[in-house]
């Protein structure tokens, strides 16, 4: 099959040596000049504008968006005037599912169609296949199942459960059509909020037992700070990197997340590289405020969220106005910077 | 009534001198002299030894003690050898709850009564009393009631409910006896927990209307970040001191904490003698340990205690661990520090 | 001065109530003509219509809606063509602020002003005043001074901070204007979001004390629970009416919904009128959002409010998946209904 | 090797039947007979009491425990009478850790040794392995190396990180000695807490999905409940069973546990046979405390504890007197059951 590709990040670039190793034919565009070029040396048809990209495809058309989500509109104006009734063009980023529905419905006024596909699996993708969940007109989408098909995993990359040939379907080559447009990246954007989630859990777990040494440090008594009651219970010097690789074995919370977490704490047992400002990209956000519209719980998440929030120290001016109502209700003054957690 | 009062800081001066006003007799030590003479020139009999102390207490002598909770047990310890059968010790402080317990039991042995008072009211106690809750035997509680009742401020503090009259006590007068040993210290934690969560909406209330002119500010679009979708919705330079301040007539959230909120911002609208380095005395933690004693959810005190931990940067090993996965999976590196939220 | 008031429910009417006794001369319009009529008997001009509405008021007209927000904008769709360039439409409902930034927009270009006003007070506003947060136009607020000075609780209201003189404005008498268009709303949002983590603070902790007698109710040890470790620790029946009425005295935590809890335990200390079904009105949930919007983190309203969306079991379905997983995992069954927390 | 095991239930005897396949000697016991005639009849040499136990082992022994936590301190004064300095008891079952310390030190008076064996993997455990993580004197668990090693999944159970050959040990067999005595219920008591943030995370997102259909519900206008803003946004039914198995392939979120959810809502997908009381057995709440005590945050395993809590009623009094609030300051009246969350 035909494919258009506009955008050659990291992902895009890709989807089209993934696209092309199964002998799909892509013609790639990007606004850097090297990125066409280098796909193009693997085999790509490079364009050299939008327009051009457009004449070299076959129609109706195909055409993949791969662009940071704040561009696709700006990239779809500057595109449509190039396309014709019956082409399809797909958000393969992580738009807001919101803007999915109201594209769908003005691309749909010029007789053009729109499929919104979330795709997850990063830097792995090549390798491994992109897991993809995808919203949009049915009978369009089906006729895109060949590229699908092409960058999902397959069944193989998983366990068959018992029971789930009587459920046949491409969920389990890993690709989904959840249902109409905006469907796809609804499903994309909650499976990131579950992603902060589980990032969470597993990090705040393992900083607990970082600390499980806090009570072998020293503890000054003042009327502030609350000593550890119990400082022969935290004498733990616990080495996360094999923690993190005995649980990849038999233990209820392995994971390809904890496959991750153990090769980073391997590589790096002390995390020198990061300063811990750890930055969110909109799905997060976009989970909670779903929950909130539907009045569903989501604590969890939420939490996750706030602490990326916090780790850019977002509630500096927050934290501020607790230190000065304790000063006003108990001339509490600040305690200077401590040593470690152990010391609070 | 005569009281011995060992411990003379901030909280235990301003109570001896309320005593003194009310017309009791106090009898004071402290390790540092200049505390015990400072007192002494105002009327208190001023003691240089815990046996001098108790010497100059009639008996059965009531001791008031006002150290730090980590101080208590070797102070007890120090005491009892002067004390008689029938000496009743306080413990006005903050400690935990379980300690009064233990320490009521092992007094008891020895013919001594404990008693263990959680006092709220801080610096402004003298001047408006301090609320009591009272833990210990009704038979001891009772007989110290003239120096509960001179400390707490009285049934004026208040107006009175309706229908309170059908229910006779001294909660009305600002001191109760709440149970049996360790009631007072139980009622005094979960009294702190709850302040930690109402000091804790009011900031990250207020620190959403600092943020409230993100709109104003640039945003650069990139695949790290989401944009600020509506920015017109976030156009207001909000007077904070102002805001504080209306909320304190007719609105429902008006109270002495929000009282503090506005002075403070008042006097400081930028709030620049703080840092935001947040500490915690003990009652927070353990009052979401007895909930989880308890199998009842603390999710507002939870999440208000670990912001303070938070505000001390203890979670900064998790943070770095969340930057080293988004690394491995998706190839993102940490963003340099930003100018504002907005800009996350 | 002159006021149109639209929607005589219990606000409208008694706002209505305290601009007549303050003087103002009020017309009224409400669906349901007892409405109208009783408060006709009271002294104000009854208006059969929309259209006899805008007959009776002097030019420019002052109109205050006092509908749900819900009903707001079909409101304006009758009402405005009855009104002329230079009327003023007053919002003092719940509505959301981005609302009211595009209403203000649509009315200006027909010449009408448009201004928010976020209202606190609730029943007890008649007597007490009510707390008016106000966003729109300087001039426009500035012409309509009286009107909300009428219904504010007035200066007397709260005791003078020290400093307060520098700082003259309207934030001392109880209501503020406190920005352009949507700042009213924004403003009372935001003080809603806070009551909810207020309300959420006192609930946690007396829930908490209110099971502090779980130690003497008996537990079964199996595999599935854990026991209570130390049930010494939990012998306390703790009388809450007494225990919020003592904390109205002196304590940080003394407020005025504390009044309403020390209320509601002495009325009722079972609380047998409810069943624990909690409704949110939107400000909460916005609150969230904008937080969310923000990248500032508020886990404590956010925790707030899923509780109340709990207390009305939305997560459900979310707990059954829980038990399915750990049925999965483990081959656990659901436990039968206990008879209290103390056996989970 | 040879181990006498204590305590049959599923995973003593699955332990068992994994080290009988391996070759070691098992020596069996059980309060309910038919348990171990059921493992004799397996091969495993049954045992008519703790006695004939320890008279059945050679010496020095070793004996495995695997009873539930507050069955072990009577369990060990049982058999104790019967053990012999040099003697080593493991205790495989669900500790706290503190126990173990307190446990070690007793036995260690005596002359045995103490091992701690945190445990994961539950019924699939006899198939793919347990993982299991130690606590102990580091001769006393060499010893017992082969009996670990039969029960772990191996090193085959996941892909070897690049790198790893560099740091050798057990953990990539699946078991590891973490520490002294202790260390390995600390380690699975965080694991287990990390497991109740996962398991949110999934249920949350995926209640998310359950409600995306809200929009289709009708929405009635009142001032207690905000309408859904933009019904548009929540049109979609989504298939839940297709989406957990879309994502075991190439996502981000793919593990174990999304597994088993993928194979609960293929078998059951309305999950009729739950009605949504979870347990919680007592290493999450464990997690959180020790959090606490460290003064590192945890509000994501906190919010996941809190939601069991929920999930079993335990603030059905802090919800009433939340309703009991609302009712004191709005005169709000609780609504009655709704038909589902769309409508709250």
């Amino acid at each position: 099959m035909e494919i258009g590709v506009i955008g050659l990040g990291r992902m895009g670039a890709n989807m089209t040596r993934r696209w092309q190793r199964k002998g799909h034919r892509c013609v790639v565009y990007d606004l850097h000049r090297e990125a066409v070029e280098a796909l193009s040396r693997e085999g790509a048809v490079g364009a050299a504008s939008l327009e051009d990209l457009a004449g070299k495809l076959g129609k109706p058309r195909a055409l993949w968006l791969m662009v940071p989500a704040g561009a696709v509109d700006s990239m779809l104006g500057e595109l449509t005037p190039y396309l014709e009734p019956g082409d399809i063009v797909i958000d393969g980023g992580n738009s807001y599912y919101h803007d999915d529905i109201r594209r769908a419905g003005e691309l749909k006024s010029r007789g053009l169609h729109y499929v919104d596909v979330g795709t997850s699996g990063g830097v792995w993708g090549l390798e491994c296949g992109y897991c993809l969940m995808i919203g949009g007109e049915k009978a369009v989408v089906e006729r895109l199942d060949p590229l699908f098909e092409a960058l999902a995993p397959g069944a193989e990359a998983a366990e068959r459960l018992p029971g789930r040939e009587k459920k046949p379907g491409t969920a389990e080559k890993g690709y989904l059509h959840c249902g109409p447009h905006g469907a796809g990246h609804l499903v994309k954007m909650v499976h990131n909020g579950i992603e902060y989630g589980i990032m969470a859990s597993y990090v705040e777990g393992l900083n607990i037992l970082h600390h499980a040494n806090a009570g072998k440090l020293g503890r000054e008594i003042d009327s502030e700070t609350t000593p550890l009651r119990e400082p022969a219970h935290y004498q733990y010097d616990i080495d996360l990197a094999d923690v993190a690789e005995v649980w990849r074995r038999g233990s209820v919370i392995r994971s390809w997340l904890l496959d991750l977490v153990a090769k980073a704490m391997l590589e790096d047992p002390k995390l020198e590289r990061f300063a811990g400002r750890v930055s969110d990209s909109g799905e997060g956000r976009w989970t909670v405020q779903a929950a909130v519209d539907l009045g569903v719980p989501a604590p969890v998440i939420s939490s996750a969220l706030y602490a990326r929030f916090s780790s850019r120290q977002h509630e500096e001016f927050a934290n501020k106005l607790l230190s000065a109502m304790r000063y006003e209700f108990g001339g509490h003054l600040e305690k200077k910077a401590e040593e470690g957690p152990g010391a609070s």
